[in-house]
């Protein structure tokens, strides 16, 4: 079982302007994903835009990719939403799709506590049989995870791993070292933010969660190997040739950066869900240079 | 018309723990905020949750919003949304109920730029002949208006008013010495953050959108007409006495501590949506003896 270890590549979820699903779409997207070997797929994380959706066509989406990746590639689905009622109705309907585990983001809108969010992922664990995946992602869901909360989640049954936003290469020994032990030891910590999460895996993260995995497996696939090895050597070199990449990320937005690669090979021609806005013609250029450039990895 | 002037009060929502609305209860709530000679209703703001209900109830809390109030007190409906084109339906919804007016947050999950907040805002504004005010909440949104954008968008046709975070007393003259030359001479500047917003009233700003307001309107309505006396003495006196319910606010959320208000004073015997908890017996006794201080304003 390689869920919540390895790659695990996140698809964006093709949709119209009212936010209908394209499943022919997303069946290809998430078919060119699994040829390339990933350990998992991340359906409906942020990349995914899992809070745009309403939950019948989070539905649709769960459904179709699971027969797609069916015995082939384990399926993480992400239920995340603002209530509590919410996320175990879809926790429910990714179980009956066939999903194999769970990721839930403490989404907030009214700042939550520590136990609020506590009791939120008790109740949600408690709604299906799958293992569920701990989505730590302050930058979107603007909550912090306390070590202590992490420890207490990672006691309760079905709760299995946690998918953290990357520190610098420098800190995740000291990270790790500090969280492993508040942890059971079958728990994984694994690592999101692009930029860094090979980083994280080379330094003994179990998990890289890749938005750009899902759009580019391929040269992903490489760098994840790579990191996965311990080969420091060569994740700094590919990470030098993915430089310019991750630089527009961070510039202009990793979503939408993922959209225009998404658009210009062939994968959706449609964009992120207004008021999310398609990059202009010259940043797309831009994005198409460093994407080009990766055939050095 | 009253409208994004003076006290705008803010009611819950009263729903199930499914998100039903419960039509008798809301009814009853606006009947005693109207009773007391409020400027204006904000249905469906953060303290009405609005996020955390579907638009078939949000449709719902309008349409019998609207009647109750239907000329008596003019209603301002919250139709933020993170998909522009949800935003769009539920602002004609309003219209068609019978709102007066509509307040729009850059409720966002991947954080939007100035422009990408500037074309969601103009389009809502075009979709219905509604005067909009400006809902800038960065603690719930996470979203920092510019002036530059604030002043963009107050040329937009409909566009006839912003809700401001309040600042500290002192610094309150000088927000709108700034921003009054940036905006057309009948844009309305208000304030919300109970705890100050009596202050940026007695100041010069145009109105007070009050939380507290929907469930506890005679004091706050007080409170709200000394501030737009000018009568800075009496302001300051009254802010004495509220001065434990403020930080009862501010240390277990203001949301949770209306919802305590309203199960007290037999508005409501329901909670807030879960995971927001309603506070345990001893929090909710320290807010009642911080409620009972208010018969001395």
């Amino acid at each position: 079982m390689t869920l919540f270890q390895g790659l695990s590549a996140f698809p964006i979820t093709p949709a119209d302007e009212a936010g209908i699903v394209d499943i022919t779409a997303l069946s290809a997207i998430l078919e060119r994903i699994a040829i390339e070997g990933v350990d998992s797929v991340g359906l409906l994380g942020s990349t995914g835009t899992y809070v745009y959706l309403t939950q019948e066509q989070r539905r649709r989406a769960i459904v179709s990719s699971a027969e797609v990746l069916s015995g082939h590639v384990p399926l993480m689905v992400g239920v995340g939403a603002l209530r509590t009622s919410d996320a175990v109705l879809l926790a429910r309907d990714a179980e009956a799709a066939g999903a194999n585990g769970l990721l839930l983001a403490p989404v907030s809108y009214i700042p939550l506590s520590q136990d609020e969010v506590y009791r939120h992922f008790a109740t949600v664990a408690a709604a299906t049989s799958l293992p569920l995946c701990i989505y730590n992602n302050p930058a979107a869901t603007h909550f912090q995870f306390s070590d202590d909360l992490l420890s207490r989640l990672a006691q309760v049954p079905n709760i299995s791993a946690a998918k953290m936003p990357s520190p610098a290469k420098a800190d995740v020994p000291e990270e790790l070292q500090r969280l492993r032990p508040l942890m059971p030891a079958t728990f994984k910590v694994g690592y999101s933010w692009d930029r860094r999460a090979a980083d994280a895996v080379a330094c003994g993260g179990d998990a890289w969660y890749s938005g750009m995995g899902g759009v580019l497996p391929a040269p992903i696939m490489k760098l994840c190997r790579a990191a996965q090895a311990g080969d420091t050597a060569d994740v700094d070199r590919m990470n030098t040739v993915f430089a310019p990449l991750w630089d527009l990320c961070t510039s202009l937005g990793t979503v939408r950066v993922i959209y225009a690669i998404a658009n210009a090979t062939g994968l959706f021609e449609g964009h992120p869900p207004l008021p999310i806005s398609p990059l202009s013609q010259d940043d797309r250029k831009t994005v198409l240079k460093a994407v080009n450039l990766l055939s050095a990895v």
